[in-house]
């Protein structure tokens, strides 16, 4: 497990250093150097005495005691090495470059699983193998580049490909991400991405711990873990972005075929990054845009001003923000009056702010303080400002980077100039700032950013349900579906209202009965046979009294023994599942029933259990939303009863987890209800 | 008008030059002398002799004859000095690139009117006022930078914006994107972008023009001028994609605000740019790539081999283009197993196709080869090969750039470390190569451009419809809505199936009615009271012999004097709508009925006139088109009926401009027919 010796070694090994630069060995030995590790570095090579400097022992045995080793030898020498480390050396922690481990072969699987117990054994830390390695603010153990610049306040990034990690840096480098450290999982054979960011959960600072979390993940195997920690580093106030690739037919495949491993469901991934607030991101430059976003003041309104001194690229910012579900509020009044009697004649303020292509910093100056100070209904700001290749913009740049220090409202820097002006961006990026070459990736990320989940609260409010009548039904059935009556007892004790009736004979039963099933409810004699023709059949039946009234009435109809009472069931049908995902859990769907979800495929799922607020956004998020609103006239459905089958639903997986599959299909909602007509259940323990 | 003075002319003058290079006349200057301008070339500067080394004219009285000016003064100074041009020089092309007419204000506006009405009068060609200039092999009359590389096979790119087209070649060039002209125009006094791309096709030659166009526009002025030289460019085997900006509602104020000119309907422009077959893109990234994309030879079928040395990038391409509709094959059997034999152990070819980090320039030739004679379900290839930062990958690239020149398959080069190999990627861009960096950006700009519609014919089969008929019935109506009648009537002479129904008391006749009304129909008695109890009710009636049989069964009913016959109707919801959309012409519009159409806006448009294919495209990329193909058992929804249906919409649209609106809503549509059942025509002339 993640240890001090792994995070701050005191003294490090590299294994297989070597003075080829062109090979990790030596690579990584470079990288150390250059990064000045402040502790002692050490080498083996079993062929030199010095290497790129420093002392080389040719054999470990030689070694002196030391925290951490990084290996770039032979795979099959590993477990060798490393006994001899934990026994004789005190190392404690152990970075596995190499490759032709279980991503190879049976074999290499087995010199794996024999590394881990070994590392396990001594409590030691294991990252790899098959990787390139990690960096943080101590040192530089990774045998790539481009070594990131490091700052305390910049990204943590966890990745399970070496690769995509070294190609996700340079989409960010150029731009001006920063990161403080970088970890390459390679296999997971110990520490996997859940493994890293519990650690990050666990030893979270506040004011002094990164806020922001990058996640490159081809599986996840331990989905709750993810969950658990990056919802609580979410609500302790981190972001959090993560590309989980493999996510189609086709590329499951191909994630199979890389990493050896199953791929899970795309559907569960969603729904588990929505629980957590985890941003999820569908290529290297979506992700790298989006820490980009992160990486300023957090944007606490819908509301932004576009200020350009070019019309195209506003525009084509407006179409993507407001398609994005963010506003471009018009600007007016006197303070907009004051503002645009500093700008040249034909400039606009009214947002898109347009001061011209020869517009000045100052009159920059002016419109972000304008926004700052006196636009209450602007929430933030992106400034657009290229160039033709006329004359240099460092003064233009210079005070949009003094602008930032001092304004509270995000302001995203939009320069598109990156051959006229190269010089300049670089400069900025230099005083630490990040650039969005492109409006419309930038306001896509933006929207996404904004409307991302908030995170289920750590102790989410989940119904309660008769958890001893449901371990009874459960614990008494087979594997296969349940019966009908076990299934109708089981909805009874899940509380999920189902379509009932009653069979009474007296009439405060009946009244108690019919309050039950829920008005109205329709009543019926039993006993005579043409009980229509004897006025035996009443429909749609309100309250109380009229039962009250009605029993009465029908009781003295000749024959009748008794009164049957049904729910009079119309409404929309709607429809609610439930399906045991391998380590997920159980995933709960919901959504219109019918064409809408064999056609459309119009559901949404969650992860059980399920607070309200997260079935609430269930049924919000649904394409045919507005069917349950009411539309054409027709009366709304109950939200709230829809969302308390969903939560109940949720609660009877947690209490139920041999449950296998489950459908409520279909339930027909009105504004008063919305209740099971049918369902089944399959068991599997 | 566009003419060899402007495209080719044999001397320019820069009226305004100057030897601040800060400025547009210094640098446009500039620009014309680093391009090596081959004509001559003169500078009007009224107060100096000599500017950048050039003579200076202090007044353009004392120019020699000239055959293009470019202009870069204030703008109250063009009128006089066009007028000397035209009348004393013989010029016959300007370009203006100063500010100042009818963006600005209404003076402005007048000063542009005066200065087309002058060239207008010599037959000339104006660019601007308003822009960067323009750009081709034989001048570089821009007074921007970058000046890109030029090709004659590069990008024609006419724009709308000067700023947004510099951003766009900013976007373009770093990666390779080569142009053959760049024309920016401003406010398109006279030359707008629709007369740009009418001139080069009308000027088209195969084997020697450029085939691929790139359009900027914030406004459709001329949406049929568009549609015509679009479609027909691409009909002579050019690709052309575009961004129309404004789309969203705020997008269009921001438009509005910009060109000072009313935003077109974003429904119609998606619309138009389907009838052409131009590719839309919403931002300057995705239409670089785009662009990228078609400098690659056709992509022919949808199955992509994703030859890769890194798992990550391979996987979240996988996912891009499944999603995308694009294919990703399973490759096997023994020219597989012959190409896995030349791999390194570990490496997979079962697509995505993995050589491993470790894998060679040589093992990439190999499987490319393989990819272009062995396996035939392969129609293109992406080859991804980035670097760790170990050692130099010139020889790849090599080997890339020569496979691309050996190989009949498209090969798409996604070259990620733009930062570790940049000089690398350098040098293969200097090759004439072109580097797409981010793999899902690729990946996105494939599929839609795989996916592009295709041109209408140049002489559309359009069905035919009682034009005189149809005239004479709009001629006598006023404006507002047509009575049901003239509805009725309107609907037969456009050949729409409608709801009719038919009285007739010969045997002949009623045989007639039948077939005319459609099988099955419905046979009432005309005569009895209570129908039914007599027998005179006869449903479900699929033939004529039936129909025969029956009116001799039922005209022998007492009291009957005559047959009525409806037709059965059955039959899911449809909905066709026409609206006329200004400059546009009518816009068809086609779905399901009922809660597709008010709730999830499942609609899709074309504009009239429409072919067939067109119809059954709209049928086909409606979310709900399950439902008309049959779900659940049910019966498919004829298709051939509905597109019939929308076709004679379009028809009627174009014999009767006068409508403004109409719908037929809603249509039942069923396996054997499609029927109007209620309809509505509003007329404004």
């Amino acid at each position: 497990m993640i240890n001090k010796q792994l995070l701050n070694p005191r003294s490090i090994v590299v294994v297989g250093g070597s003075d080829d630069i062109h090979k990790p060995g030596g690579k990584v030995l470079k990288n150390l150097l250059d990064g000045q590790f402040k502790g002692d570095l050490h080498v083996v090579n079993p062929k030199l005495d010095e290497v790129q400097g420093l002392k080389s022992y040719r054999d470990v045995n030689d070694l002196p005691e030391v925290d951490l080793a990084i290996m770039a030898i032979a795979a099959k020498f590993c477990p060798d090495t490393i006994d001899i480390l934990t026994k004789k050396k005190n190392t404690r922690a152990f970075i596995i470059l190499s490759a032709g481990f279980s991503e190879e072969n049976e074999e290499g699987a087995k010199l794996e699983a024999d590394i881990v117990e070994k590392v396990n054994a001594v409590d030691g830390a294991l990252i790899g193998p098959n990787c390139i390695g990690l960096l943080n603010q101590n040192y530089n153990g990774v045998f790539t580049t481009p070594i990131p610049q490091l700052d305390p306040q910049g990204v943590d990034f966890i990745s399970g490909s070496g690769a995509t990690a070294v190609f996700i840096m340079e989409a960010g480098v150029p731009k001006g991400l920063k990161f403080n450290s970088v970890y390459s999982v390679g296999n997971s054979a110990q520490l996997g991405v859940e493994e890293v960011l519990k650690h990050l959960d666990e030893t979270y600072e506040e004011g002094k711990s990164s806020k922001v979390k990058l996640l490159y993940i081809e599986n996840i195997d331990k989905p709750q873990m993810l969950l658990k920690h990056a919802s609580s580093l979410i609500r302790k106030g981190c972001k959090i972005a993560a590309v989980k690739s493999g996510g189609s037919e086709a590329g499951s495949r191909a994630a199979s075929s890389h990493t050896g491993a199953l791929a899970s469901s795309d559907v569960a991934v969603d729904a588990i990054f929505r629980k957590a607030g985890i941003v999820r991101c569908h290529g290297r430059e979506e992700l790298a845009t989006v820490a980009s976003i992160f990486m300023h003041p957090e944007l606490k309104g819908k509301n932004i001003a576009i200020i350009t001194h070019a019309g195209g690229p506003a525009v084509m910012l407006t179409d993507a923000l407001s398609n994005g579900g963010l506003e471009i509020p018009h600007i007016e009044g006197p303070k907009a009056d004051a503002l645009l009697e500093k700008l040249f004649p034909g400039s606009s303020v009214s947002n898109p702010i347009d001061f011209l292509a020869t517009g000045t910093a100052e009159q920059l100056g002016d419109i972000i303080d304008a926004c700052e100070n006196d636009f209450d209904n602007i929430d933030g700001m992106a400034v657009i400002f290229g160039s033709p290749g006329l004359f240099p913009v460092y003064d233009v740049y210079d005070l949009l980077d003094e602008k930032m220090k001092q304004c509270k409202k995000p302001i995203y820097p939009i320069l598109p100039s990156v051959v006229n002006v190269a010089d300049e961006i670089k400069s900025f990026i230099a005083k630490g700032r990040i650039n969005f070459p492109d409006e419309v990736l930038f306001g896509n990320a933006l929207s996404k950013v904004y409307h991302r989940a908030k995170p289920v609260p750590e102790n989410p409010a989940i119904p309660e349900v008769d958890n001893t009548k449901i371990r009874q039904i459960i614990d008494q059935a087979d594997n296969g579906y349940l019966t009908p009556e076990k299934v109708q007892e089981l909805l009874d004790a899940a509380g999920i209202t189902r379509a009932g009736e009653s069979v009474t004979s007296d009439r405060d039963a009946t009244v108690t009965a019919a309050e039950k099933l829920g008005f109205p409810v329709v009543m019926k004699v039993v006993g005579p046979v043409h009980k229509s023709d004897v006025g035996g059949v009443v429909l749609n039946v309100k309250d109380a009294d009229t039962v009250r009234k009605e029993f009465d009435r029908m009781m003295q109809i000749k024959d009748t023994t008794a009164i049957l009472m049904q729910p009079m069931l119309t409404g929309t049908e709607l429809f609610v599942g439930a399906k045991r995902e391998d380590k997920f859990g159980h995933m709960v769907m919901a959504g219109l029933g019918g064409i809408f979800i064999e056609v459309l495929k119009d559901v949404n799922a969650a992860i059980a259990p399920i607070e309200h607020e997260e079935a609430i956004g269930m049924i919000q998020r649904l394409r045919g939303y507005g069917i349950i609103k009411g539309t054409r006239g027709q009366d709304p459905i109950n939200e709230t009863e829809f969302a308390k089958i969903i939560t109940h639903m949720g609660a009877l997986m947690e209490a139920a987890p041999e449950i296998f599959e489950m459908d409520l299909n279909p339930l027909l909602g009105s504004k008063e209800k919305v209740v099971a007509v049918d369902a089944r259940v399959r068991i599997e323990k």
